[in-house]
Formats: structure tokens, sequence, C-alpha cells
């Protein structure tokens, strides 16, 4: 079998992204853990962490990690069953899971929170666009994501969780300099858009709702959740931002609809490795339940 | 002189991240972008852009975006003063910023957003730590950025911000759980605790503060500002928290103070480029007065 403090030693570098650090979290000196990955690097016969700020793992030190994410997982399910196995760690299990930027600023952490107080489980949450987190699923990157993607990923199980529902809103001093004549093309050819990044295809699909063309508008990049909502409320320019993010802003008044009763859906599914992990089957269960309550 | 419409077809590539997206904002073919990245290319000698979902810049290609958008920014200015000079894009000129997160989760968009309204300006901004964000300006990633160093980095001005106070915050039931004997050593070492991602230190630096030691206590990751106040008030853990974005739930009674009257305080400034841009000095006076109203 191998020998995992190396194994240990690596996933902490690169997780905190230096050696330093990954020294304090395995309470060692920095030098042991120097030692323990150059073993490793030894052994392997290939570098499996490119030294910089931060540290970053190579292909082959990135599938190491992987790796022995999924063996500390299976550990923390026999540490349930088996608590006093020699060597068996008794920590909390970490569960590293990506999901969508609206998701967690909205739903998920309220709706994960009691699952993970009371199982004493950890999250590594990873945050990347919904259409995104899949990949990161099938790169083996997480153990779990909440993504569009319906279809399940090789070696993964996949669960309807519900939709978030979006509105195209500005502010109503934006809404009467640009579109007191309509949200036409013209207007929406001269009204400057708020886009989160380059992933983020929310408003184009909502122009080409309304339009049938392609328009485009001028673009403030807000890669932020919070930012973007604000920067929606400021006037900076029009986007689409979740329901459940916008209702007291509506009623007070900040934030008009452009386009009252169109909607744009995203169905968001749960996707989790089939490794037969009691806890991770539960957590998604869970999830599931209660996603009902927060998504439509 | 260099050919730029060659260069706009690159910077719209690695800002949209795909030849599709670029031909859309650019307004023409897919193909014809395609054609002058590649005769970019071979009058280079060198590639570009990396292609791939998304297509990210080469070194090589990076240095000449950089170019190029420093050459937009003076455009832009020479448009303001002579607007009928044929071949100039009257259009909006984009300030590509650094920010950190907390920033555009509290006081930055609001702060920035009269002016970019009133001068027409389009924000782009780009999230980093704010001990990070000094780093893109160095490498001319941004033209300035909200950053906690105060020396000036090469060829940039700075100027002082005010800072950002931060609280050790925690819902009541994880403070009666985990602290009803106080914030000690053990009960550090035994409490989970929120970090933003490997980047943030201001848990440790409070740690430190506090018990006078390294404590390792155990880590959820939440690299998201809702996020991660979420899981301060869900029980997940506890974290330190800008003081301006919990002032209504420690009213409420959701969050509590760990030690009371103990702060962390960060320091902000502003970096931009030297390069006499009428708008970018405005931009920069106008954030350091209305910073004034938000930061301490």
């Amino acid at each position: 079998m191998l020998d995992y403090a190396l194994f240990d030693a690596l996933c902490a570098v690169v997780r905190h992204g230096s050696f330093e650090r990954a020294a304090r979290a395995l309470n060692v000196t920095p030098s042991a853990v120097s030692q323990r990955v150059k073993l490793l690097e030894e052994r392997v016969g290939t570098v499996l962490v490119k030294r910089g700020t931060p540290c970053v793992a190579t292909p082959s030190g990135a599938l190491l990690c992987r790796h022995t994410e999924r063996v500390q997982i299976l550990e923390a399910q026999l540490a349930g069953t088996l608590p006093n196995v020699p060597g068996l760690d008794n920590g909390r299990p970490t569960l590293r899971v990506a999901v969508n930027d609206d998701s967690v600023g909205t739903w998920f952490v309220d709706a994960a929170a009691p699952f993970c107080v009371e199982r004493q489980i950890l999250l590594d949450l990873v945050i990347d666009d919904q259409d995104h987190t899949a990949q990161l699923i099938r790169e083996g990157a997480v153990q779990a994501a909440v993504t569009t993607q319906a279809e399940p990923v090789q070696g993964c199980r996949s669960t309807h969780l519900g939709r978030m529902r979006y509105f195209a809103v500005c502010s109503p001093h934006f809404h009467e300099t640009y579109f007191s004549n309509g949200v036409t093309r013209e207007a929406l050819r001269a009204a400057p858009c708020v886009s989160f990044n380059a992933k983020d295809e929310l408003q184009q699909r909502f122009i080409r709702r309304v339009t049938r063309a392609e328009v485009n508008p001028p673009l403030h990049w807000i890669p932020h959740v919070a930012g973007f909502l604000r920067g929606c409320v400021a006037g900076l320019g029009w986007g689409m931002c979740p329901e459940r993010m916008i209702g007291e802003h509506l009623e007070r008044g900040e934030l008009v609809q452009m386009a009252p009763g169109r909607h744009l859906d995203v169905a968001l599914y749960w996707q989790s490795w089939r490794l037969s992990i009691g806890w991770l089957d539960e957590f998604g269960a869970m999830l599931r339940t209660r996603a009902a309550e927060w998504l439509g």
C-alpha cells in the first residue's frame, strides 16, 4: 500500500498553497513537509508541485491529490463505524463541492449548514459558473456539484434540485434613461449591461428572447454576486438577478423589472460520486429536500 | 504603426473567452476574428491564444493585450477632447480594476457608480484578495487596484483610501457550544473556522492576537463573501467579517462578537497607472473622497 503520510503532505501543500501553511495545518515543521513531498516526487519520478506563490499541483500531483481525497473520505466513513482503529483520523470529513455563485449567494449554505453541523462535516466550496461546475466533477476536482447538467457525469449520480428564476432588472432612473420607449433592440444596444464573467450567458439569452436578435450592449464586468446586484441598484447597468435576491429591492422600488412576467429559469442538479459513502448519499438526499424549500 | 484591428480581435477573444463571443462583441463574423488573430500570430511569429474553453492568452498574447488596452485608454482620452477624428471609437472607455472581495461586497460599487454613470465609463472588475491585487497591477493585468500595499508599484501612484475593520463573529448557538468558557486555545482548536481561501490570513491573525500561539482549527472553505457570512450565521463556524456587513446581524442577535472590542483593521490603498489620463486621475480622486464616507 501507499505511504499516506507523504500524500497528506502533498494535499496540504496544494490546498493551502504553501509549505509553511501546510506545515501549520499538519502540525509538523515546514522542512518535514518539504521532505515528504520531495520523497514522494522521487518515488513517483516526476514533479508533483510547482513551487511558487501559491504552490500549484502539476497534472500528476492533482491526480494523486484526488486519489488521496477519496481515501480520506473512505476513512471518514470507516471512522463513523469503527472509531477505534489505530491511525484512523477521527477528525471531521471534508466535502469538496462545486457550487454556482448565485446558489452560494442565496440558498446553498443555509440549506447545507444544519446537516454539516450535526454530522461534523467540513465544507470546501469551489465556486464556478453553473454551466461549468459539471466539468469540475468530471475532472475529479470535487466530490459533488450543483450544476445545470442533468445527464450524470460518468461515475456519478444526478438528482434534480429545482430551478433558479432570474429577472432582468435595473434602477428606476436607468429604466427612464434607456427604456422609456420600451426594451427595444436600439435601447439594448445603448444601455450598459452588467455581465458576471465571460461564462455568463443569461443577459444574452434575455436579449435574444426579447428581441429575437443578437445585440451587443456596452458591458460592465462584475464577477461578484453582491457587487453585481449593487451595480444594478446603483444604475451602472441592467442585469439578470435571481428572484430570491431582489424581492426587497423590488418592493422598496430600488429595482424595476424590465420585462414583467418574463423570466429565465435555470434548472439545477446535484451530482455526486457513486462511492456508496453513507453520509455523502445522505447529504444529497438532505440537499434535495431542503432545496425544494428554496428553489421553485 | 501597428494594425490595431488585429489587436482588437485578440483582446476580444481573450476577454470573452471564445472566438464566437468575440465576433458578436466586435460585430463581425467568427471567421473574420479567427483570420485576424491568425494573421497577428504569423506577424509576431508566435502563438498568442491557447484555443480551448475558454480561450486563454499566452504570455506573449497577454503582453499585446495589455499594450492594446493602454492604447484604447489613450484613445478614449483623445476622444474626450477631439471627438471627430475619423476612426476614433467614441465608445465608452473601460477601466479594469482589481478589487478585493470584501470591498466589492460592501462599498466599492456604490462609491464608483455615480462617476462611471456620469462619465460613461465601463467597469471591468477583477476580484482578488486584498493582499494580492497589487500583484495584478504590477503584472499590468489591470489599470488600477484597491490594495493593502501602501508603497507605489513601479509606474503607479498610491493613495490611502481608509481601513476596513473586521470582527470575529459566530452564531449565538455556536458561541455557546464552543466558547462558553472563553476564546481559549483549546476552544479554538475544536471550533470549526470559516476561511475564505488559502490567501485569507485574517482568521489566523485573530488567533495569534488572542492566544499568542499558532492553533489549527478545523476549516470550512467558502470563497464567496455572502456565503462566508451565511456560513457564520448558520453556525458552520466562526470567521472574520467586515464591520459594515454585520451591523444588522449583530443587532438582530444572529451573530455575536467573540472578542468584543478586539478587531483587525486592514488599510486600503488606491494604486493606478501614471498615464496622465484625466479621467483616470479624477476617478482616483473621486474614489478617495467617496471611500472616506464608507471606510474609517
